[in-house]
Protein backbone atom coordinates (compact mmCIF):
# COMPACT_ATOMS: atom_id res chain seq x y z
CA UNK A 1 0.00 0.00 0.00
CA UNK A 2 0.75 3.53 -0.73
CA UNK A 3 2.00 5.98 2.15
CA UNK A 4 0.77 9.44 0.68
CA UNK A 5 -2.65 10.16 2.20
CA UNK A 6 -6.09 9.70 0.18
CA UNK A 7 -6.80 12.91 -0.97
CA UNK A 8 -10.42 13.45 -2.72
CA UNK A 9 -11.39 15.58 -5.59
CA UNK A 10 -8.68 17.47 -7.51
CA UNK A 11 -4.67 17.60 -7.11
CA UNK A 12 -3.39 20.41 -6.84
CA UNK A 13 -0.85 20.66 -10.40
CA UNK A 14 -2.66 17.90 -11.82
CA UNK A 15 -4.93 19.49 -14.12
CA UNK A 16 -8.15 17.49 -16.04
CA UNK A 17 -6.48 15.87 -19.88
CA UNK A 18 -3.21 15.92 -18.31
CA UNK A 19 -0.98 13.30 -20.30
CA UNK A 20 1.14 10.31 -17.75
CA UNK A 21 3.52 8.17 -19.51
CA UNK A 22 2.89 5.38 -17.20
CA UNK A 23 1.15 4.24 -13.94
CA UNK A 24 4.63 5.12 -12.88
CA UNK A 25 4.08 8.66 -13.32
CA UNK A 26 1.13 9.14 -11.59
CA UNK A 27 2.50 7.57 -8.03
CA UNK A 28 4.41 10.65 -6.20
CA UNK A 29 1.12 12.68 -5.72
CA UNK A 30 -1.46 10.95 -4.17
CA UNK A 31 -3.53 11.10 -7.22
CA UNK A 32 -3.13 7.16 -8.08
CA UNK A 33 -1.19 5.17 -5.64
CA UNK A 34 -1.16 2.17 -6.50
CA UNK A 35 0.48 -0.02 -8.63
CA UNK A 36 -1.21 -2.33 -11.24
CA UNK A 37 -5.08 -1.92 -9.21
CA UNK A 38 -7.54 -0.03 -11.22
CA UNK A 39 -9.00 1.13 -7.71
CA UNK A 40 -6.95 3.16 -5.05
CA UNK A 41 -8.74 3.74 -2.03
CA UNK A 42 -10.32 1.26 1.10
CA UNK A 43 -13.27 0.31 2.49
CA UNK A 44 -12.63 2.81 5.34
CA UNK A 45 -11.98 6.01 3.90
CA UNK A 46 -13.58 5.26 0.19
CA UNK A 47 -11.97 5.34 -3.41
CA UNK A 48 -10.88 8.15 -4.65
CA UNK A 49 -9.25 7.27 -8.13
CA UNK A 50 -10.24 4.66 -10.82
CA UNK A 51 -8.07 3.68 -13.61
CA UNK A 52 -9.91 2.38 -17.13
CA UNK A 53 -7.58 0.11 -18.30
CA UNK A 54 -9.20 -2.65 -20.84
CA UNK A 55 -9.34 -4.90 -17.86
CA UNK A 56 -12.74 -6.13 -17.77
CA UNK A 57 -14.82 -6.79 -20.53
CA UNK A 58 -17.63 -5.62 -19.18
CA UNK A 59 -16.65 -1.63 -19.13
CA UNK A 60 -18.67 0.56 -21.00
CA UNK A 61 -17.55 4.47 -21.54
CA UNK A 62 -19.60 6.93 -23.33
CA UNK A 63 -17.26 10.23 -22.30
CA UNK A 64 -19.60 11.58 -19.31
CA UNK A 65 -21.53 8.42 -18.44
CA UNK A 66 -19.09 5.19 -17.78
CA UNK A 67 -20.19 1.91 -16.27
CA UNK A 68 -17.26 0.24 -14.70
CA UNK A 69 -16.91 -3.17 -13.29
CA UNK A 70 -15.58 -4.26 -10.07
CA UNK A 71 -12.71 -5.70 -8.97
CA UNK A 72 -12.01 -9.49 -8.33
CA UNK A 73 -12.78 -12.86 -9.92
CA UNK A 74 -10.90 -11.47 -13.39
CA UNK A 75 -8.40 -13.59 -14.31
CA UNK A 76 -5.12 -11.46 -15.23
CA UNK A 77 -3.64 -13.56 -18.38
CA UNK A 78 -7.43 -13.99 -20.31
CA UNK A 79 -9.16 -10.90 -18.64
CA UNK A 80 -12.03 -13.05 -18.57
CA UNK A 81 -14.09 -13.57 -15.48
CA UNK A 82 -13.85 -17.02 -13.62
CA UNK A 83 -15.44 -16.34 -10.86
CA UNK A 84 -18.61 -14.03 -9.00
CA UNK A 85 -17.65 -10.98 -7.45
CA UNK A 86 -18.41 -9.76 -4.05
CA UNK A 87 -19.07 -6.51 -2.43
CA UNK A 88 -16.93 -7.38 0.30
CA UNK A 89 -13.57 -7.15 -1.63
CA UNK A 90 -11.68 -4.51 -0.57
CA UNK A 91 -11.71 -2.39 -3.82
CA UNK A 92 -15.42 -3.01 -4.13
CA UNK A 93 -16.44 -1.86 -0.83
CA UNK A 94 -13.99 1.42 -1.05
CA UNK A 95 -15.99 2.45 -4.51
CA UNK A 96 -19.51 1.66 -2.04
CA UNK A 97 -17.82 3.71 0.78
CA UNK A 98 -17.75 6.77 -1.86
CA UNK A 99 -21.00 6.23 -3.20
CA UNK A 100 -22.45 6.57 0.90
CA UNK A 101 -20.02 9.54 1.77
CA UNK A 102 -20.71 10.96 -2.16
CA UNK A 103 -16.94 11.31 -2.76
CA UNK A 104 -15.79 12.63 -6.02
CA UNK A 105 -13.57 10.02 -7.74
CA UNK A 106 -10.38 10.82 -10.01
CA UNK A 107 -11.17 8.72 -13.55
CA UNK A 108 -8.07 8.13 -15.01
CA UNK A 109 -7.97 6.24 -18.91
CA UNK A 110 -5.39 4.22 -19.73
CA UNK A 111 -3.99 3.05 -23.44
CA UNK A 112 -5.41 -0.39 -23.31
CA UNK A 113 -9.38 1.10 -22.46
CA UNK A 114 -11.20 0.41 -25.26
CA UNK A 115 -12.89 4.03 -25.99
CA UNK A 116 -12.10 6.88 -28.79
CA UNK A 117 -11.41 8.78 -25.58
CA UNK A 118 -7.89 6.83 -24.39
CA UNK A 119 -4.89 7.96 -25.68
CA UNK A 120 -2.44 5.73 -27.55
CA UNK A 121 0.01 5.49 -25.05
CA UNK A 122 0.01 6.03 -21.60
CA UNK A 123 -2.87 7.55 -19.17
CA UNK A 124 -4.82 10.61 -19.08
CA UNK A 125 -6.75 12.18 -16.29
CA UNK A 126 -10.40 12.37 -17.32
CA UNK A 127 -12.07 14.59 -14.44
CA UNK A 128 -14.22 13.95 -11.51
CA UNK A 129 -17.02 11.68 -11.55
CA UNK A 130 -19.89 10.22 -8.85
CA UNK A 131 -21.02 7.30 -8.46
CA UNK A 132 -24.93 7.41 -8.83
CA UNK A 133 -25.71 3.64 -9.16
CA UNK A 134 -24.43 -0.21 -7.89
CA UNK A 135 -25.34 -2.55 -8.80
CA UNK A 136 -24.95 -6.51 -9.68
CA UNK A 137 -25.60 -8.75 -13.03
CA UNK A 138 -24.52 -11.18 -14.80
CA UNK A 139 -21.29 -10.60 -17.28
CA UNK A 140 -20.89 -11.24 -20.47
CA UNK A 141 -18.73 -15.13 -18.73
CA UNK A 142 -22.12 -15.70 -16.91
CA UNK A 143 -20.90 -14.86 -13.51
CA UNK A 144 -21.57 -11.95 -11.30
CA UNK A 145 -19.90 -8.40 -11.31
CA UNK A 146 -20.29 -5.66 -9.21
CA UNK A 147 -20.94 -2.90 -11.58
CA UNK A 148 -20.75 0.97 -10.54
CA UNK A 149 -22.50 3.97 -12.98
CA UNK A 150 -20.57 7.15 -12.84
CA UNK A 151 -21.40 10.60 -13.90
CA UNK A 152 -19.01 12.98 -14.53
CA UNK A 153 -19.51 16.26 -12.23
CA UNK A 154 -19.83 19.45 -15.15
CA UNK A 155 -21.67 21.81 -13.03
CA UNK A 156 -19.17 24.12 -11.56
CA UNK A 157 -21.72 23.78 -8.62
CA UNK A 158 -21.14 20.08 -8.34
CA UNK A 159 -17.70 20.93 -6.98
CA UNK A 160 -15.89 23.62 -5.46
CA UNK A 161 -12.15 23.29 -5.21
CA UNK A 162 -10.68 24.49 -1.75
CA UNK A 163 -7.77 24.05 0.25
CA UNK A 164 -8.87 23.35 3.22
CA UNK A 165 -8.08 21.57 6.62
CA UNK A 166 -9.94 18.40 6.60
CA UNK A 167 -10.30 19.00 10.56
CA UNK A 168 -7.70 20.37 13.45
CA UNK A 169 -5.95 17.06 13.62
CA UNK A 170 -4.00 17.20 10.05
CA UNK A 171 -1.90 19.98 10.48
CA UNK A 172 -0.31 21.30 7.84
CA UNK A 173 -1.64 18.93 5.93
CA UNK A 174 -4.17 20.79 3.45
CA UNK A 175 -7.09 18.70 1.58
CA UNK A 176 -9.05 19.53 -1.35
CA UNK A 177 -12.67 20.17 0.46
CA UNK A 178 -15.14 19.11 -2.54
CA UNK A 179 -18.81 19.29 -2.17
CA UNK A 180 -20.60 16.25 -4.41
CA UNK A 181 -24.60 15.32 -4.43
CA UNK A 182 -26.82 12.86 -4.25
CA UNK A 183 -29.67 13.97 -6.74
CA UNK A 184 -33.26 12.72 -6.57
CA UNK A 185 -34.60 12.88 -10.09
CA UNK A 186 -38.19 13.25 -9.93
CA UNK A 187 -41.20 13.75 -12.36
CA UNK A 188 -43.93 15.71 -12.94
CA UNK A 189 -45.55 11.80 -13.75
CA UNK A 190 -44.44 10.91 -9.54
CA UNK A 191 -47.03 14.09 -8.96
CA UNK A 192 -50.08 11.59 -9.45
CA UNK A 193 -48.25 8.60 -7.45
CA UNK A 194 -47.69 10.87 -4.36
CA UNK A 195 -51.01 12.30 -4.44
CA UNK A 196 -52.59 8.80 -4.60
CA UNK A 197 -50.94 8.01 -1.56
CA UNK A 198 -51.64 10.99 0.26
CA UNK A 199 -47.52 11.39 0.50
CA UNK A 200 -47.34 8.30 2.43
CA UNK A 201 -44.17 5.67 2.11
CA UNK A 202 -45.23 2.81 1.25
CA UNK A 203 -42.69 1.15 3.42
CA UNK A 204 -43.33 2.98 6.65
CA UNK A 205 -46.47 5.10 6.29
CA UNK A 206 -44.58 8.58 7.18
CA UNK A 207 -45.85 11.79 5.39
CA UNK A 208 -43.39 14.76 5.59
CA UNK A 209 -44.75 17.92 6.34
CA UNK A 210 -43.42 20.56 4.79
CA UNK A 211 -44.75 24.76 5.31
CA UNK A 212 -48.04 24.04 3.45
CA UNK A 213 -48.16 20.67 2.58
CA UNK A 214 -45.62 17.03 2.34
CA UNK A 215 -43.08 15.86 0.58
CA UNK A 216 -42.24 12.46 -0.34
CA UNK A 217 -40.10 11.00 -3.55
CA UNK A 218 -41.26 9.25 -6.45
CA UNK A 219 -39.04 6.11 -6.82
CA UNK A 220 -38.12 4.46 -9.76
CA UNK A 221 -38.10 0.38 -9.24
CA UNK A 222 -35.60 -0.32 -12.19
CA UNK A 223 -33.62 2.37 -12.97
CA UNK A 224 -34.31 5.24 -15.83
CA UNK A 225 -31.57 5.15 -17.96
CA UNK A 226 -28.50 3.00 -19.01
CA UNK A 227 -27.68 0.35 -18.62
CA UNK A 228 -31.21 -0.79 -17.08
CA UNK A 229 -33.48 1.45 -19.23
CA UNK A 230 -36.68 0.90 -16.63
CA UNK A 231 -39.73 2.67 -17.71
CA UNK A 232 -40.92 6.23 -16.52
CA UNK A 233 -44.78 5.17 -15.49
CA UNK A 234 -46.55 4.42 -13.01
CA UNK A 235 -45.76 0.65 -13.31
CA UNK A 236 -42.51 1.58 -12.82
CA UNK A 237 -42.76 3.94 -9.69
CA UNK A 238 -43.09 3.70 -5.75
CA UNK A 239 -44.08 6.48 -3.41
CA UNK A 240 -40.95 6.73 -0.53
CA UNK A 241 -40.01 8.38 2.28
CA UNK A 242 -36.45 10.31 1.78
CA UNK A 243 -34.93 7.26 4.30
CA UNK A 244 -36.20 4.20 2.43
CA UNK A 245 -35.65 5.77 -1.35
CA UNK A 246 -32.24 6.13 -0.17
CA UNK A 247 -32.17 2.45 1.32
CA UNK A 248 -34.46 1.27 -2.07
CA UNK A 249 -31.70 3.07 -4.65
CA UNK A 250 -28.84 1.40 -2.22
CA UNK A 251 -30.11 -1.82 -2.77
CA UNK A 252 -30.45 -2.48 1.43
CA UNK A 253 -34.31 -3.64 1.22
CA UNK A 254 -36.06 -5.16 -1.91
CA UNK A 255 -39.71 -6.39 -3.28
CA UNK A 256 -40.90 -9.61 -3.44
CA UNK A 257 -43.63 -10.22 -5.89
CA UNK A 258 -45.94 -10.74 -2.85
CA UNK A 259 -45.02 -7.18 -2.16
CA UNK A 260 -43.68 -8.15 1.38
CA UNK A 261 -40.10 -6.44 1.46
CA UNK A 262 -37.03 -8.35 2.10
CA UNK A 263 -33.62 -6.65 3.38
CA UNK A 264 -33.06 -4.52 5.89
CA UNK A 265 -36.52 -3.88 6.61
CA UNK A 266 -39.56 -6.40 7.38
CA UNK A 267 -43.01 -6.00 6.53
CA UNK A 268 -45.05 -5.48 3.59
CA UNK A 269 -45.12 -2.66 0.85
CA UNK A 270 -48.56 -0.61 0.75
CA UNK A 271 -50.11 -0.81 -2.63
CA UNK A 272 -52.95 0.77 -3.50
CA UNK A 273 -55.58 -0.97 -5.01
CA UNK A 274 -55.29 1.50 -8.21
CA UNK A 275 -51.60 1.13 -8.75
CA UNK A 276 -50.50 -1.36 -10.87
CA UNK A 277 -47.14 -2.28 -10.84
CA UNK A 278 -45.20 -4.36 -13.27
CA UNK A 279 -43.63 -7.22 -11.17
CA UNK A 280 -40.52 -7.61 -13.66
CA UNK A 281 -39.21 -4.68 -12.46
CA UNK A 282 -39.24 -6.11 -8.63
CA UNK A 283 -37.71 -9.02 -10.07
CA UNK A 284 -34.76 -6.97 -11.79
CA UNK A 285 -34.33 -5.06 -8.68
CA UNK A 286 -33.77 -8.06 -6.60
CA UNK A 287 -31.49 -9.77 -9.39
CA UNK A 288 -29.54 -6.58 -9.07
CA UNK A 289 -29.10 -6.48 -5.17
CA UNK A 290 -28.95 -10.27 -4.30
CA UNK A 291 -32.34 -11.11 -3.15
CA UNK A 292 -32.88 -13.55 -5.78
CA UNK B 1 -58.86 32.37 -13.32
CA UNK B 2 -57.64 30.95 -16.52
CA UNK B 3 -59.32 27.92 -18.18
CA UNK B 4 -56.32 26.35 -19.73
CA UNK B 5 -54.53 23.88 -17.78
CA UNK B 6 -51.14 24.62 -15.93
CA UNK B 7 -48.58 22.52 -17.84
CA UNK B 8 -44.77 21.89 -16.20
CA UNK B 9 -41.74 22.43 -17.98
CA UNK B 10 -41.46 23.69 -21.89
CA UNK B 11 -44.34 24.81 -24.34
CA UNK B 12 -44.37 23.06 -27.14
CA UNK B 13 -43.79 26.45 -29.50
CA UNK B 14 -42.09 28.82 -26.81
CA UNK B 15 -37.96 28.36 -26.97
CA UNK B 16 -35.99 29.56 -24.56
CA UNK B 17 -35.00 33.25 -25.10
CA UNK B 18 -37.97 33.95 -27.17
CA UNK B 19 -39.69 37.59 -27.20
CA UNK B 20 -43.49 38.46 -26.17
CA UNK B 21 -44.69 41.86 -27.10
CA UNK B 22 -46.84 41.97 -24.03
CA UNK B 23 -48.73 39.98 -21.48
CA UNK B 24 -51.36 39.21 -23.49
CA UNK B 25 -49.25 36.91 -26.24
CA UNK B 26 -48.37 34.66 -23.25
CA UNK B 27 -51.62 34.04 -22.57
CA UNK B 28 -52.85 31.76 -25.44
CA UNK B 29 -51.30 28.60 -24.37
CA UNK B 30 -50.19 27.55 -21.04
CA UNK B 31 -47.16 29.33 -21.26
CA UNK B 32 -48.13 32.34 -18.47
CA UNK B 33 -51.83 32.39 -17.87
CA UNK B 34 -52.40 35.26 -15.71
CA UNK B 35 -53.04 38.51 -16.64
CA UNK B 36 -51.35 41.39 -14.30
CA UNK B 37 -50.26 38.63 -12.17
CA UNK B 38 -46.40 37.56 -11.52
CA UNK B 39 -46.91 33.85 -10.34
CA UNK B 40 -49.15 31.53 -12.33
CA UNK B 41 -50.29 28.81 -10.35
CA UNK B 42 -52.32 27.46 -7.18
CA UNK B 43 -51.53 25.81 -3.97
CA UNK B 44 -52.81 22.44 -4.86
CA UNK B 45 -51.09 21.90 -8.27
CA UNK B 46 -48.21 24.21 -7.83
CA UNK B 47 -46.19 27.01 -9.78
CA UNK B 48 -45.49 26.84 -12.92
CA UNK B 49 -44.00 30.10 -14.32
CA UNK B 50 -43.31 34.01 -12.59
CA UNK B 51 -42.26 36.70 -14.24
CA UNK B 52 -39.67 38.95 -13.01
CA UNK B 53 -41.30 42.39 -13.45
CA UNK B 54 -39.72 44.79 -11.05
CA UNK B 55 -42.21 44.43 -9.12
CA UNK B 56 -40.68 44.18 -5.77
CA UNK B 57 -37.87 45.91 -4.87
CA UNK B 58 -35.88 42.98 -3.17
CA UNK B 59 -35.70 41.14 -6.27
CA UNK B 60 -32.05 39.81 -6.91
CA UNK B 61 -30.97 38.26 -10.57
CA UNK B 62 -27.51 36.79 -10.83
CA UNK B 63 -28.89 35.11 -14.65
CA UNK B 64 -28.58 31.39 -13.57
CA UNK B 65 -29.80 32.24 -9.83
CA UNK B 66 -32.12 34.58 -8.95
CA UNK B 67 -33.89 35.56 -5.68
CA UNK B 68 -37.23 36.08 -6.13
CA UNK B 69 -39.89 38.06 -3.74
CA UNK B 70 -42.91 35.76 -3.08
CA UNK B 71 -46.57 37.94 -3.33
CA UNK B 72 -48.40 40.29 -1.32
CA UNK B 73 -47.87 43.15 1.41
CA UNK B 74 -46.62 45.28 -1.73
CA UNK B 75 -48.27 48.62 -2.65
CA UNK B 76 -49.25 48.37 -6.33
CA UNK B 77 -48.32 52.16 -6.85
CA UNK B 78 -45.22 52.75 -5.08
CA UNK B 79 -44.11 48.81 -5.51
CA UNK B 80 -43.07 49.16 -1.74
CA UNK B 81 -44.22 46.17 1.05
CA UNK B 82 -46.46 47.71 3.65
CA UNK B 83 -47.24 44.77 5.66
CA UNK B 84 -45.62 41.40 5.93
CA UNK B 85 -45.92 38.63 3.40
CA UNK B 86 -47.18 35.06 4.19
CA UNK B 87 -46.46 31.23 2.91
CA UNK B 88 -50.76 31.00 3.05
CA UNK B 89 -51.10 33.23 0.54
CA UNK B 90 -52.13 31.27 -2.67
CA UNK B 91 -49.39 32.33 -5.11
CA UNK B 92 -46.80 31.56 -2.22
CA UNK B 93 -48.38 27.94 -0.93
CA UNK B 94 -48.20 27.70 -4.64
CA UNK B 95 -44.26 28.33 -4.76
CA UNK B 96 -43.91 25.80 -1.77
CA UNK B 97 -45.61 23.51 -3.29
CA UNK B 98 -43.38 23.42 -6.80
CA UNK B 99 -40.58 23.34 -4.28
CA UNK B 100 -41.95 19.93 -2.42
CA UNK B 101 -42.83 18.39 -5.55
CA UNK B 102 -39.22 19.50 -7.13
CA UNK B 103 -41.55 21.33 -10.25
CA UNK B 104 -39.38 23.25 -12.51
CA UNK B 105 -40.54 26.55 -13.27
CA UNK B 106 -40.91 28.95 -16.71
CA UNK B 107 -38.96 32.16 -15.65
CA UNK B 108 -39.95 35.63 -17.92
CA UNK B 109 -38.32 38.53 -17.97
CA UNK B 110 -40.11 41.60 -18.30
CA UNK B 111 -38.86 45.01 -19.48
CA UNK B 112 -39.55 46.88 -15.68
CA UNK B 113 -36.90 44.04 -14.21
CA UNK B 114 -33.65 46.29 -12.74
CA UNK B 115 -31.31 43.89 -14.50
CA UNK B 116 -29.03 43.75 -17.72
CA UNK B 117 -30.93 40.35 -18.78
CA UNK B 118 -34.19 41.86 -19.12
CA UNK B 119 -35.91 43.11 -22.38
CA UNK B 120 -35.71 46.78 -23.35
CA UNK B 121 -39.59 45.99 -24.17
CA UNK B 122 -42.05 43.45 -23.83
CA UNK B 123 -40.82 39.61 -22.08
CA UNK B 124 -38.47 36.94 -22.85
CA UNK B 125 -38.37 33.61 -21.68
CA UNK B 126 -35.29 32.82 -19.36
CA UNK B 127 -35.88 28.64 -19.36
CA UNK B 128 -36.54 26.58 -16.40
CA UNK B 129 -35.66 27.07 -13.16
CA UNK B 130 -36.55 24.92 -9.89
CA UNK B 131 -36.94 26.13 -6.18
CA UNK B 132 -33.70 25.05 -4.07
CA UNK B 133 -34.21 27.00 -0.78
CA UNK B 134 -37.57 29.02 0.54
CA UNK B 135 -37.00 31.10 4.21
CA UNK B 136 -38.86 34.64 5.43
CA UNK B 137 -36.71 37.47 6.01
CA UNK B 138 -36.68 41.65 6.61
CA UNK B 139 -36.89 43.29 3.38
CA UNK B 140 -35.75 46.70 2.10
CA UNK B 141 -38.91 48.17 3.54
CA UNK B 142 -38.59 46.21 7.16
CA UNK B 143 -41.82 43.95 6.77
CA UNK B 144 -41.26 39.80 6.52
CA UNK B 145 -41.29 38.79 3.36
CA UNK B 146 -41.20 35.25 1.25
CA UNK B 147 -37.93 34.72 -0.38
CA UNK B 148 -37.49 31.79 -3.09
CA UNK B 149 -34.11 30.92 -4.48
CA UNK B 150 -34.03 29.08 -8.08
CA UNK B 151 -31.50 27.97 -9.92
CA UNK B 152 -31.90 27.62 -13.27
CA UNK B 153 -31.81 24.01 -14.72
CA UNK B 154 -28.83 24.11 -17.06
CA UNK B 155 -27.97 20.01 -17.22
CA UNK B 156 -29.83 18.32 -19.84
CA UNK B 157 -29.88 15.41 -17.55
CA UNK B 158 -31.65 17.85 -15.51
CA UNK B 159 -35.37 17.58 -17.23
CA UNK B 160 -36.38 15.34 -20.39
CA UNK B 161 -38.78 17.04 -22.62
CA UNK B 162 -40.99 14.02 -23.53
CA UNK B 163 -44.88 14.38 -24.74
CA UNK B 164 -46.48 12.69 -22.56
CA UNK B 165 -50.10 11.90 -20.70
CA UNK B 166 -49.93 12.56 -17.26
CA UNK B 167 -52.24 9.69 -16.20
CA UNK B 168 -54.87 8.14 -17.96
CA UNK B 169 -57.83 10.40 -17.02
CA UNK B 170 -56.45 13.60 -18.84
CA UNK B 171 -57.48 11.76 -22.71
CA UNK B 172 -56.02 13.66 -25.65
CA UNK B 173 -54.32 16.18 -23.43
CA UNK B 174 -50.65 16.13 -24.14
CA UNK B 175 -48.41 17.29 -21.29
CA UNK B 176 -44.95 18.07 -20.89
CA UNK B 177 -42.94 15.31 -18.51
CA UNK B 178 -40.45 17.03 -16.92
CA UNK B 179 -37.56 15.51 -14.45
CA UNK B 180 -36.36 17.57 -11.70
CA UNK B 181 -34.12 17.23 -9.01
CA UNK B 182 -33.52 17.44 -5.06
CA UNK B 183 -29.98 18.07 -4.61
CA UNK B 184 -28.30 17.19 -1.39
CA UNK B 185 -24.64 19.04 -1.94
CA UNK B 186 -22.24 16.90 0.72
CA UNK B 187 -18.49 17.91 1.20
CA UNK B 188 -15.59 15.70 2.80
CA UNK B 189 -15.74 17.92 5.77
CA UNK B 190 -19.63 16.28 6.03
CA UNK B 191 -17.49 12.64 6.52
CA UNK B 192 -15.43 13.42 9.48
CA UNK B 193 -18.67 14.90 10.95
CA UNK B 194 -20.61 11.66 9.99
CA UNK B 195 -18.12 9.72 11.30
CA UNK B 196 -18.26 11.42 15.24
CA UNK B 197 -21.84 10.64 14.98
CA UNK B 198 -21.85 7.28 13.81
CA UNK B 199 -23.78 7.80 11.07
CA UNK B 200 -26.81 8.60 13.66
CA UNK B 201 -29.13 11.21 12.98
CA UNK B 202 -28.64 13.54 15.82
CA UNK B 203 -32.78 14.72 15.66
CA UNK B 204 -33.94 10.73 15.61
CA UNK B 205 -30.78 8.38 15.92
CA UNK B 206 -31.67 6.43 12.82
CA UNK B 207 -28.81 4.96 11.33
CA UNK B 208 -29.34 4.23 7.22
CA UNK B 209 -27.56 0.77 6.72
CA UNK B 210 -26.04 0.69 3.14
CA UNK B 211 -24.19 -2.74 1.71
CA UNK B 212 -21.25 -1.86 3.82
CA UNK B 213 -21.65 0.91 6.04
CA UNK B 214 -24.00 3.34 6.68
CA UNK B 215 -25.39 6.61 5.18
CA UNK B 216 -26.52 9.86 6.66
CA UNK B 217 -26.18 13.87 5.47
CA UNK B 218 -24.37 16.72 6.61
CA UNK B 219 -26.91 19.54 6.30
CA UNK B 220 -25.68 22.68 6.53
CA UNK B 221 -27.37 25.23 9.57
CA UNK B 222 -27.12 28.41 7.74
CA UNK B 223 -27.52 27.79 4.11
CA UNK B 224 -24.03 27.88 1.99
CA UNK B 225 -24.23 30.20 -0.95
CA UNK B 226 -26.40 33.60 -1.64
CA UNK B 227 -28.20 35.20 0.56
CA UNK B 228 -27.10 33.31 3.31
CA UNK B 229 -23.40 32.82 2.71
CA UNK B 230 -23.30 30.47 5.44
CA UNK B 231 -19.67 28.79 6.45
CA UNK B 232 -18.60 25.22 5.19
CA UNK B 233 -17.43 24.29 9.02
CA UNK B 234 -18.24 22.09 11.35
CA UNK B 235 -19.82 25.11 13.42
CA UNK B 236 -22.58 24.81 10.81
CA UNK B 237 -23.18 21.07 9.93
CA UNK B 238 -25.43 19.05 11.45
CA UNK B 239 -25.72 15.01 11.24
CA UNK B 240 -29.20 14.32 9.57
CA UNK B 241 -31.37 11.28 8.22
CA UNK B 242 -32.67 12.52 5.03
CA UNK B 243 -36.12 12.17 6.53
CA UNK B 244 -34.91 15.06 9.00
CA UNK B 245 -32.75 16.84 6.45
CA UNK B 246 -35.56 17.63 4.38
CA UNK B 247 -37.41 19.16 7.49
CA UNK B 248 -34.73 20.85 8.50
CA UNK B 249 -34.20 22.57 4.90
CA UNK B 250 -37.67 23.04 4.77
CA UNK B 251 -37.78 24.95 8.14
CA UNK B 252 -40.63 22.83 9.55
CA UNK B 253 -37.63 21.74 12.45
CA UNK B 254 -35.08 24.21 13.71
CA UNK B 255 -33.18 24.42 17.12
CA UNK B 256 -33.56 26.36 19.91
CA UNK B 257 -30.18 27.37 21.76
CA UNK B 258 -30.91 24.77 24.53
CA UNK B 259 -30.77 22.20 21.56
CA UNK B 260 -34.27 21.73 21.71
CA UNK B 261 -36.41 21.14 18.71
CA UNK B 262 -39.17 23.26 17.74
CA UNK B 263 -41.75 23.29 15.07
CA UNK B 264 -42.92 19.41 13.41
CA UNK B 265 -40.68 17.32 16.16
CA UNK B 266 -40.64 17.54 19.61
CA UNK B 267 -37.43 16.20 21.55
CA UNK B 268 -33.69 17.41 22.10
CA UNK B 269 -31.04 17.67 19.09
CA UNK B 270 -28.32 14.91 20.48
CA UNK B 271 -24.67 17.03 20.28
CA UNK B 272 -21.52 15.44 20.70
CA UNK B 273 -19.40 17.05 23.27
CA UNK B 274 -16.28 17.13 20.60
CA UNK B 275 -18.75 19.30 17.88
CA UNK B 276 -19.30 22.97 18.70
CA UNK B 277 -21.94 24.62 16.85
CA UNK B 278 -22.16 28.04 16.10
CA UNK B 279 -25.40 29.13 18.05
CA UNK B 280 -25.57 32.30 15.87
CA UNK B 281 -26.39 30.02 13.07
CA UNK B 282 -29.36 28.33 14.74
CA UNK B 283 -30.70 31.36 15.58
CA UNK B 284 -30.71 32.12 11.99
CA UNK B 285 -32.00 29.41 10.97
CA UNK B 286 -34.83 30.18 13.28
CA UNK B 287 -35.56 33.51 11.97
CA UNK B 288 -35.57 32.28 8.50
CA UNK B 289 -38.29 29.96 9.18
CA UNK B 290 -40.42 32.15 11.88
CA UNK B 291 -39.65 30.35 14.86
CA UNK B 292 -38.58 33.84 16.34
Amino acid sequence: MASRPIIFGDINGVSEGQWFKDRREMMPTSFHRIWARGIDGNRTTGASAIVLSGGYEDDEDLGDELIYTGAGGNDSNSKQQIEDQSWEHNDNAALLKSWDDGLPIRVIRGYKHKSPLSPKTGYTYAGLYGIVDTWKQSGKSGYKICRFKLQKLNNKSDYSKIDNHLDHSTKEKKRIRTTVLRVVRDSTLATSLKELYNHECQVCGTRIPTKTGFYAEGAHIKPLGRPHNGDDSLTNLICLCPNHHVMFDKGVISVRNDMSLVGAVEGVLDVNEKHQINLDNFEYHRSCHGFD
